[in-house]
């Protein structure tokens, strides 16, 4: 409150976790490390060594300790970049070329180690790829954290700070995370990062609002400047009035009491104020019962989405049909007689196996490779464990299975095949599994959707996977920060694709469920639900602000909402209607 | 023909170069130079450098004698592997590196530079990736080329062979190619490869039938066995019987006599049987006047594709506005009064330039990233100056417009605003532009053709790029060997869209291109036509091929052909009516 005169500055950034919060700034700009550099003589060589070896030990146990932590708060998805870092330290090259070093120069293994870092680095960086440019980061977080190590030195800074700060940095690495004073971290902003980058899976951890990609706000503040943090807009005030300040504290007071109603009405029905009942599911992954203790506290109706892809990458090896099928007979035994839609193999793409690179080689575009249910026709053996496994826990309750990445027929009719042989197999062995288990089909390769009529009599239902649809519509890869801006979901191709998909889904009389993030998005769900489609399923903690919505809804506008939409010949217009439809719902409620 | 009495062995691989022949087989199995490791004095060590920078310059004359050999016989896009080549050369860290190998060892400086060359291709390789793989390879070869100008030796192998001889090899590098006796070379087949490696781009400037990708060939032959190359199907036969040998000698003699007399037909009028014109153009690219006299020769009706990136690919500045103008007036005025298509900057994809990495950092999915006209609205200035380059241009003949990757109207209007700015711009400064330019929208995106009624009377004309749209709507990297198979122009989906976008296209009362490969495939031309698409464009030398076709066919069968084609559920049936829809005019003509 010390810069009251001077004038406000606005800096807008991507809201990466969200929450209002006001204080003073702890600017955190990461440095270097200063290193000794001294020799080592030769009856001191093996005690070199095992410093070594000891700061590895604990730099591993302390990323371990970070894994595990993110993972309870976050999920398995979340937790998976500190694998990476793990590999880092499991790097035969790296540790080789150290010691190799050690011996030439037999200068202190610190030096040594740094030395041989900093060559990776550079190397890395100069390739200039995403990829390998993220993985020179991670090279330099595990190594800064090696060195602490070798050194006994603690956290460089946000450790100690005095009093509640917003922590402002150019980056937040995953180690600074740990050494972060967090009962006095009020929110996080960082210069670089998109909506996936360590910082915001930290804040989000954490519980604080976030902005991240502010540019060079860095450099346009001093550590105490007074500055406000929106994490809904993605808004960073500098100095913030008065009124600004008053502004943001009846924000901040609606959005919360919004937050507490909506779950209050978690356990009230799924009916929008016209009578229709509207189905809820949970998406999932991995075997952490804690996700599926979350999807029954927040009443989801089942699971419409069971990713499976976890198993194949915790591992080294394949699983098991064996390991599979106890994964999935878990899942579905926990929930109890609701359905589980059991989504096979999506590897590929950006999700890749642990040491199987193999069988994954680098593609130029992987969202555009093998990918699904492609690796899985390539690889039949492996994808008939899967169907045997999940065929399997098909009798011990409610199980659907549904194909990913289905281009066409041909794809759809050699799964089919593939299924049929699996059950005749364990028909012969007198192994037990429901004989009337649903099978659908994805919808997220464009080539699918536009042939949704053909496709419909071979499927038993739909699932639209609205994120790869959107993402194959508009040839924009929303991961990508640099275009992430084109990725729009309410673009008129996709209104009229979704539309046509239910239209030809029911004339078929089959169900149709949408389980990419737009289910999950308040905004766009009267429109999902106004063209007709008949599930949602979301992450588990969506359910409160979906449903919330749909309790304050009614069919009818939806389907006028979706009418006057059609009209529209751009996405920002049909965003536009959404909006007002939203905010008129939400004032209402 | 000594192997009579050995059965035949037939084996697939991709059709690489098109073309019949049959000889002995020269094995060449790639392998590793023998390298000398002696002290250098310190009086001799400046020589020693020298005798490095020799060697290098040798090398790099030798590439770019190589290069302009190619782009000569192949066009600009083949020689471009090459550009990466010299970029070998110019790469200071491994110049750099060597060099101070050579300071720390004093050993002689082939031994220095191939303990370099071997740490970064192993580095390289490591990394897994198909890109750095490649560069790996590039790598590889230029260094092998280094060493044997150190050594003073000729290329190992491929040349000196006793008469004509069909080459199998592992791989073949372009070094390889150059040191070939290419008199005496029958055809190339290679165990590695795509339809767009080295081998084969060699195979076809030298003009001789390839087959690529037939995995452990090298393994099942010996030298000296006889080996007949079908170049159009792809296939291999070892030791072929005296009944195949004359059935591909008629084969071929048939190949013969249809090319004949496709060139014949050239200067004839390009009309169906049943009276109905079809126009054909030339796809273009640089400034190269052979590739324009190529497409006089074979009667394009102008040019319906000109690809402006050339400028921005060869050198590492940024083109200026009137460097640009003149290019394309050059090429404007070279087609005297014929339709010159001009498409804008398509940079990004896989089309990056050389030394300007700062403005193409490297994607995750560069085909689902920052290309096209994306990166012209980013970069306004640089799309401002080609607009005006092109308006410019107009003012000397008939030239016209298109943006590329256009998604939905905000990009259309957007870029339109821009070049309605620089209308403005010429106009007060006098300068002479055609105010009538039409100005058209490439339909490639699938969003875009799904919402082609929307953008239809905001263009002048469609033009559909067939090879990104088939792309996007299967979700498939056709550049990616493991999934090209998948890759299907005959989805019922592609069909669709594309009748769908004529039909909007016609409605609006624009007229509609196609300038994809389906234009110059004699196979789906007719379901083109038959959907109604106004014009082909094409690499001139598949207007022999497409025109002799048109005046093979009647437009009322191909009519007939789309309607069968519609009620098929896959591509696999709509490829077989394309077929014998084909082979029926063929064999009537």
């Amino acid at each position: 409150m010390d810069a009251r005169n001077t004038p406000e500055i606005i800096i807008h950034g991507i809201a990466a976790s969200p929450g209002i919060a006001h204080g003073q700034i702890l600017l955190h700009i990461q440095s270097d490390l200063e290193l000794p550099e001294y020799q080592i003589s030769p009856e001191q060589r093996a005690e070199e060594m095992e410093r070594f070896d000891r700061a590895l030990v604990a730099t591993r146990q302390q990323i371990q300790q970070i894994r595990n932590e993110v993972e309870k708060n976050l999920g398995t998805d979340e937790a998976r970049i500190f694998d990476a870092h793990l590999l880092v330290l499991e790097d035969v090259a790296l540790i080789g070329e150290t010691e190799r070093e050690f011996e030439t120069s037999s200068k202190n293994i610190e030096w040594c180690f740094n030395n041989v870092v900093q060559r990776y680095i550079k190397a890395f960086s100069e390739i200039d790829d995403e990829y390998l440019g993220e993985r020179a980061g991670d090279i330099r977080d595990v190594a800064q954290r090696v060195l602490q190590n070798l050194l006994g030195r603690a956290q460089q800074t946000l450790n100690n700070f005095p009093g509640n700060r917003v922590v402002v940095a150019n980056d937040v690495s995953p180690s600074d995370a740990v050494g972060m004073d967090r009962d006095k971290v009020l929110a996080i902003v960082t210069d670089s990062g998109s909506r996936t980058s360590h910082a915001v899976i930290v804040a989000r951890t954490m519980r604080v609002p976030a902005v991240v990609a502010t540019r060079d706000l860095t450099k346009r503040i001093v550590e105490g400047d007074s500055v406000l943090v929106d994490g809904y807009e993605g808004t960073v005030i500098i100095n913030p009035s008065d009124k600004t300040l008053y502004r943001y504290g009846k924000i901040q007071v609606t959005r919360k009491s919004v937050e507490q109603r909506m779950l209050d009405a978690v356990s009230l029905p799924s009916v929008t104020q016209d009578g229709v009942e509207v189905i809820l599911r949970a998406n999932i992954e991995g075997i952490n019962s804690a996700e599926l203790d979350m999807a029954r506290r927040y009443s989801a109706q089942g699971v419409g989405l069971y990713r499976t892809e976890f198993l194949y990458m915790q591992e080294s090896r394949m699983p098991s049909e064996e390991e599979q099928y106890r994964a999935y007979k878990a899942v579905v035994e926990n929930m109890a007689g609701e359905i589980v839609t059991i989504r096979t193999l999506d590897l590929g793409g950006d999700k890749l196996m642990n040491g199987k690179s193999g069988l994954f080689p680098m593609e130029a575009n992987p969202f555009l490779g093998m990918r699904a249910i492609r690796f899985c026709l390539e690889h039949k053996e492996i994808f008939k464990n899967q169907l045997r496994a999940i065929l399997r826990a098909s009798a011990h309750g409610r199980v659907l299975l549904m194909y990913p990445m289905i281009s066409g027929t041909g794809e759809l009719d050699d799964a089919n095949k593939l299924l049929d042989e699996c059950r005749a197999e364990l028909r012969e062995k007198g192994v037990a599994f429901d004989e009337k288990m649903p099978v659908g089909t994805m919808i997220e390769v464009p080539s699918a959707a536009t042939t949704a009529d053909i496709l419909a009599p071979k499927a038993d239902f739909f699932s639209i996977g609205t994120n790869d649809l959107i993402q194959y519509l508009l040839a924009i890869d929303r991961s990508n920060e640099r275009i992430a801006h084109l990725y729009k979901p309410a673009h008129p191709s996709v209104l009229r694709m979704l539309s046509y998909v239910v239209e030809q889904a029911h004339k078929a009389k089959i169900k149709v469920s949408v389980c990419g993030e737009m289910a999950g998005d308040p905004l766009y769900v009267p429109l999902l639900l106004g063209i007709g489609v008949d599930e949602l399923s979301m992450a588990s903690s969506l359910i409160p602000a979906v449903k919330y919505l749909v309790r304050a809804m009614k069919m009818s506008d939806a389907k006028k909402l979706v009418h006057e939409a059609s009209k529209m010949d751009n996405a920002a217009k049909i965003t536009a209607l959404c909006n007002a439809f939203y905010n008129a719902r939400m004032a209402e409620a």
